[in-house]
């Protein structure tokens, strides 16, 4: 007999409750359940909330980050047990299929983003995990909760789609177009390979501010319509080495267009909604690399590594702590960011 | 006293003329001049009696490709004499600058596209080559003539722009959109690197069956305006792994965009005059990478090697010749491609 | 009920015979039984016969190589199918270790090389593959089923090992150090990426002719002790780009060190039974690298779509057909492969 | 009329004097002068003092590391002028060479390793530069003097034969073999890739007290025979991702296989005088990569910029000043470096 559990429920867009649901139960041979002690929100939440993710249906647990303790696998299962401590990748991969066996689980047959998307999602007490064997780690003995939560998504995220798609190497300067979570999660893995400089742009001050606490070298504040001329300004009019788009718009996606360096990279990293101008009359010529991704969450045993060696202190990115049965409170304080100063907001689950 | 030799000269939008002017003498001590055997015309110099390329001054005497006789060095030229056969690169290359030594000569600081742009060309008796020594490479002693001329500008941009940065790689489907001169010269050295499908798209009929005899496992003619529906039949819904751009206008970059596969490459080779749409709204989750290039010919050397080992014939790509002096004629012939059934056009001086 | 069904057994150093056994079963849920169509007999059998590979003990079904029809799954495996015609890897992967998911399940924590070595392989009417839907690959409608057989163990090994590992890049000059099924698989797939000259060197004239067949350059007989002179003759005293040792024995690699040229590598394809001296005197400054590797088999979805496409065709190596029943006249003839100018030799199962 | 100058200069094995000099003059166009002030000592000048560099005659001045100032500059060079204060590069490159081309300019035909070897080198008070274009640098306004010197040899062969070959990357376990400056160089180098573990094995406690202030994250002392167990241990038996040899002698060589793990890298950075044993037998299926590198200071662009950066401080390394003058007692010190706990000794002239 299962219990009912309390989770974040989406109702269609503008809604959602903290509700009771039957706790989850193990499907295919295959899921593990996952008691969840710590979750978060990400800002793809807000937008589900919004209604601009249609994959989305009414009566979704939302959240796809977080770290629990195992509380049943199924027979397929041979790396988990009951009561380990896991790590809940944002990307479920089955490890069979083509696209997993080339290293992009994003795009895996039966995973790739479903958690609060097309499946129940961790914004709760208990969740199932498909695939448990190779979409669940194991969290080391000493390993501190907090920063375990980035290693779900955006620190993957930031990495993959930021620092590794843009081949940042060293002595290379860097501008990264957005001071949110995302934008500081690529400022943070950067530095994994010494760029000389690390120009950060956003709107928000106070924002910036933490920039510069987390290795920013260079701040700009864009609202002035003058961030291009800035940043040609600092790179002595040859653009950057490496830019990359962490907001999603076409406007940010533009500013890196206009600072991009012969021979540099431009690695999208936000979630767009609307197309953008290339202007391929000026960039034909110019030597440049664009790249998108979905995080494929296949870099989480290497961040792990880093962040037990403390190269790598996610923590930082921490701003708030909830229990979760305050989600909604949470949610409240993470929809206003800038003016509560949130970054990631931390849900704990006794 | 220098003589008077002809060349085909730009006199600004619409205008051109076979004029007498006086031998190109040395200026720099590296520099090189070359009495010219073989030139030819590119689709750039139409974009350039069009008006399209504000760089070219009237009077500019147009052709960046060719091959010739080394007649005159300066004292700092240590690898060329007087009487080599040489290939000449459409790049120009100093050698010392940031971007030469990074592989990139394409943006060199006093070279890069320069011949029959912002100084003397190609498609004259003579020319003078500044940097020779890292802008002209030998021509082997029993090398097919016309092939050279190929590597001066058209295989290495298809080899650079399209094969190496699309990353072609054995069993890969790859799309060539336009099979004018450049996306031939790419078709024939895709096939460097076995890729199982080779697919080529284009208006012209002609021109596919060119294709088909040199490679191309299926053609597909876009007039009908369902190209993209009848590359994803083609490959199972899946898209491409490779598509390049090979007009340069923004429908076919669009159709790039319709027809890539989830981790895919496309690979611009056109030389674009607008902007065109970036569809980030679909692509910003598919993991693709997107790259421009103007041709830096450092692959000269190594396509040299391929030609000479008779595993590339760009011999092939040669449709007609003239005499040097009947150039205006050539220009008429290759102006008429599609009714001429012209691809590269080959001027002979004596 | 099992029935009882035939399998080649060794029985110690020198000893095999072909014997009746019990069909083997399911064990593991990821388990799937095979039914036999096709198998081979690789040189590393040959080496287990004479007691060399300690790990294999007497009593073990030999073979790592072949194709064949599922004839059961467990309930893990989810794709295959009872009926499926499948194409037997030489490496298990469970597809979940570290080792597997860095792309490297040679070193599986509990597959790697495993068939016909720590469990019962390929060489009998069936065979128990474990993980199953990591393992195995499905044999699409039309292929041509010798070629299929080459895809278990020596295409991957040839071209994983060989020519990848040497990085072999268009316009290269590569050598192949030692005739055998390998060395011709690696010269097969090193054609992928159009080498300029492609030079095979052997000790049997037979083995030369053949290599010329199917595209080497030049051959070189090495009994006379000139094999480096003639090669460094051949490249104008600048060695090689790629060598490949694919015989197993110091003296070969120590050929390879010989005519290696500055920059280039020398990929180990042998399997060694003793050291080797290195040469650091003259290789420290020489800028070469060394690769060893134990095939992953991860490239066989890639030559699957090139052998499909006929860009490969494999079959080349099979010089021999028996039926199964007379796998023991089959071990013979490869026995004596220089005699019976024997490559590979297809063992045919109903 | 030129000046007489004093320089260290070799007289055959075991002998060396401070002597007087004619000044250097300009043999090509495209050579310079360069005034010395400062200068350093190389292990490797200790090897030639020995009488084992073959190609160093007596008579040579040694030294191939330092900045000054340009006194004069051949006709050929265009991007330095007379009073720019230059670093000079260990490697000498035309720039125009099949070598220097693919950026290997270790092996240039006209350069390479030439200073202080087959020409007069750095430890003078003048010395020319050949192809001074392509092998000096200008030192940026507020440089650290002592920090410029280290970037003539030492950092750029860490980085480059140890650091770049040995494919180091975040998460990784790297283990550096001798902790002399080249390791220590490699040590300061290797962090630019955030590896978690970084271990350094050196016989002299000294030397891994410095290499533990350095960054290494442990230390082995091998002077008990038991390194290899120690860090086999360390790594729970699965040995180093990447090791790097920085002694140069068959034992330390050794060491690196007994440790390398699965898939790993060997990056040898020693210069070695006579063979190693290779553990074939062993290493052939571990899918390990060896490494050999003259360093080809192709990197000194991008270290200079980190160093500008303040990522990297290699002016710790320097632990003895002298005048240019004193230059015999300074060989004396580094001599005896491990009594005098010596690492880089500046040499300073005027």
């Amino acid at each position: 007999m299962y219990h009912i559990v309390k989770a974040l429920v989406y109702d269609g867009p503008g809604k959602k409750q903290l509700a009771d649901r039957p706790q989850p139960a193990l499907i295919h041979a295959t899921d593990a359940v996952v008691r969840i002690t710590r979750t978060t929100i990400c800002g793809t939440d807000l937008h589900i909330l919004k209604g601009d993710v249609p994959t989305v249906a009414p009566g979704r647990i939302l959240g796809h980050e977080g770290i629990g303790v195992v509380d049943e696998v199924g027979t397929g299962v041979s790396r988990f047990h009951q009561g380990d401590r896991v790590l809940i990748s944002c990307i479920t991969a089955c490890g069979k299929c083509d696209y997993c066996r080339r290293g992009m689980p994003s795009h895996c047959e039966q995973g790739g983003w479903i958690l609060g998307n097309t499946i129940d999602g961790t914004q709760a007490e208990f969740v199932r995990i498909p695939f448990a064997d190779t979409s669940l780690y194991l969290v080391p003995e000493n390993a501190d909760e907090d920063a375990m939560v980035m290693l779900s998504d955006i620190l993957p995220t930031g990495y993959e789609c930021g620092v590794l798609n843009g081949a940042v190497k060293p002595g290379d300067t860097v501008a990264i177009v957005g001071a949110g979570p995302i934008g500081l999660a690529a400022l943070l893995t950067t530095q994994f390979f010494a760029p000389a400089n690390l120009i950060v742009i956003d709107l928000d001050d106070n924002r910036l501010a933490v920039a510069k606490q987390f290795g920013a070298t260079a701040v700009v504040n864009s609202s002035a319509g003058k961030a291009a001329e800035t940043i040609m300004a600092l790179t002595g009019g040859k653009g950057v080495d490496v830019a990359m788009e962490a907001v999603g718009i076409a406007a940010t996606f533009g500013l890196c267009q206009d600072i991009i360096g012969a021979g540099g990279h431009i690695a999208n990293i936000g979630v767009h909604g609307t197309s953008a101008t290339l202007h391929l009359e000026k960039l034909w010529s110019k030597n440049i690399t664009i790249t998108t991704r979905l995080v494929d969450a296949v870099t989480t045993p290497l961040l792990l590594k880093t962040v037990m060696a403390g190269r790598l202190k996610p923590a930082r990115l921490v701003t708030h702590h909830f229990p979760l049965s305050d989600i909604l409170k949470a949610y409240d304080t993470f929809g206003n960011a800038a003016k509560e100063s949130a970054l990631k907001i931390i849900l704990t689950n006794k």
